[in-house]
């Protein structure tokens, strides 16, 4: 299963809402579409975001009638505008139409045709280097597990989520190929039920031991010492370590310094946003209050009540015991960790020495 | 409002596993539709499990076919095993069946009409000490907040859990109408929403204001400062002060410490269990897994994944800030503040001064 691919030059990604009672295919060529299934959650997951949206950005210049270099731009410019409005919180939205802007001006001059190689290329690579990350965070991650561990995770980080196999799923599941894992706690994930209904399903069918509990559980499976780490993965990461990520990381991370239990974050490089200095500066998405009042679009909530529904929380790098990335696993101090995640600002500090 | 109600020889409750979208009153003669009820939660909140309890003893015997003294016992006996089991954990069903039981031992010899006067009376007496209690917890509690104050509370814990205006809830309605509470965040409470069912509900009815959160909200808005203080009730409190409550308390305690919040548990001393030493002595009941994978009958969650479903945790007495209980407000240490809460230790205690 593929969350999104680009087939015949067209989008076609899998309606995550729908799952997992449902699996359901869309194909579109209308980049709207990608860009509306992206704010209403058909496509979620940090890396798989930036992934439709890059697709989607070569969906607005594919027409051939766009026959002048003004049109195609004009065309592009508000396919981004449009995309880039759809959620704030995840960076690889930003960072994969940065990119993809970035392919076009690379482009120069040259002629239409090329130009749309050029882009469909550059989707294809963030593709794949998504991908290829994912398999790379589920090694570094797995090393950090020690056989017969019970993990709790948060959301859904798996193969949805991701162009590949995941992050902090993939961890998962490559440790459980190396006869690591005992079982897996998964929380339920309020509101939208991303870990009883998408983490379950392909937890269950990698024949994984997974146990569903309701978020506020965690706590006492906590106390009766039955989870040795927690794993979960990130929406956005500051320069400091800072992590964004769903509503209810933030308690796992207090939950599990209290009960000294590790708490690992797992994403690509992709995630980190060295441009956002900590975790304050990071926009949190607010949901429609639906979400919390309805469930399967039946009222559960009291009429008229007021509702406070953030998408995300911000966890403070000081209770995150290492982020698990594709360049390998980091600790504290975060900020000079990060910093030397890419080749040249490794270089450089590597020169200063 | 009344949440049990003894009506011309039969008792009147309402469904709560209906509200609030049904306001539907169920009137029985039948003590086992009670403890059904009990079972099924339509009944819920410990002080009014105690209350239904013991009227449901009394529509045991009521029968006047029952002739013999030895019929009215069997009777009596085998309501009172039924009910028993109907919930393991809130600890008023046992005292308050041990009441009824002791209230029939106390008539000796008697008539059977006497008898049943007798019950009757224990019943109501039951009743209405827990209504009296509900408004003393208001009293106490309320002194403890300032004006201006953001409560948190979670699960339900008012007018429809017990026989008066509630135990946590009672300080929130009291603290109110002396314009101590700016707004109150109220849990959902999962899996089965008493937070945003009725919680929401009761509030909005008395005019306060009230904000629906998902329980893993709670905190996010406590890292953001929006909490002055955390109120929960009680299923069962043992002699050390630990507390049984609905799933999810735990991990409240813990976040309200970390935040440096205070943490107060109100219940009237019917939910003091002296008999039980510590918190590791209170049994936890599992409930059904379909009241997490389910949701208003609709299945949320992945198909043959398993679920662990405890109703309860167990917050021990150090993270506890006070109990606010019908006999004035209580700090540590717990062990000897709640020996002091009835006047024959109380007296014990003084004399030893």
């Amino acid at each position: 299963m593929t969350s999104i691919e680009w087939v015949a030059g067209k989008v076609r990604f899998i309606d995550q809402t729908r799952l997992p009672a449902d699996e359901i295919l869309v194909e579109t060529s209308d980049y709207r579409v990608v860009g509306d299934a992206i704010r209403q959650l058909k496509i979620r997951g940090a890396p798989a975001i930036g992934v439709a949206a890059a697709f989607a950005v070569l969906l607005a210049v594919r027409d051939q009638s766009i026959a002048s270099r003004k049109e195609f731009e004009k065309e592009l410019n508000s396919a981004m505008e449009f995309l880039s409005q759809t959620r704030p919180t995840a960076i690889n939205l930003f960072s994969a139409l940065t990119r993809m802007k970035g392919a076009y001006l690379s482009a120069g001059r040259a002629d239409l045709a090329f130009i749309r190689d050029r882009l469909l290329s550059e989707a294809r690579a963030i593709q794949e280097e998504d991908k290829e990350a994912c398999r790379k965070i589920g090694q570094y991650g797995a090393g950090l597990i020690a056989p017969g561990s019970s993990v709790l995770t948060h959301c859904n980080t798996g193969t949805l989520a991701t162009a590949g196999e995941g992050t902090a799923q993939s961890v998962i599941t490559t440790a459980a190929r190396q006869n690591r894992i005992a079982r897996v706690f998964a929380d339920e994930t309020r509101p939208l039920f991303q870990g009883a209904r998408l983490t379950a399903w392909e937890l269950l069918k990698k024949n994984i031991d997974v146990t569903l509990i309701t978020d506020s559980t965690a706590a006492y499976l906590m106390q009766q010492r039955k989870i040795d780490l927690v794993l979960v993965g990130a929406d956005r990461i500051a320069a400091n370590g800072d992590t964004a990520n769903k509503i209810g990381t933030y308690s796992l991370a207090v939950l599990a310094e209290r009960h000294a239990i590790p708490f690992y974050v797992a994403a690509p490089r992709s995630t980190i946003d060295r441009m956002t200095k900590t975790g304050g500066d990071i926009p949190v998405e607010q949901r429609d209050e639906r979400e919390v009042t309805h469930v399967a679009g039946i009222r559960i909530a009291a009429e008229g009540v007021k509702v406070y529904a953030p998408a995300f929380d911000v966890t403070p790098h000081q209770l995150i015991s290492a982020i698990i990335t594709d360049a390998g696993v980091i600790r504290p101090p975060f900020s000079e960790a990060i910093a030397g995640l890419w080749p040249a600002s490794a270089g450089r500090t590597m020169g200063a020495r």
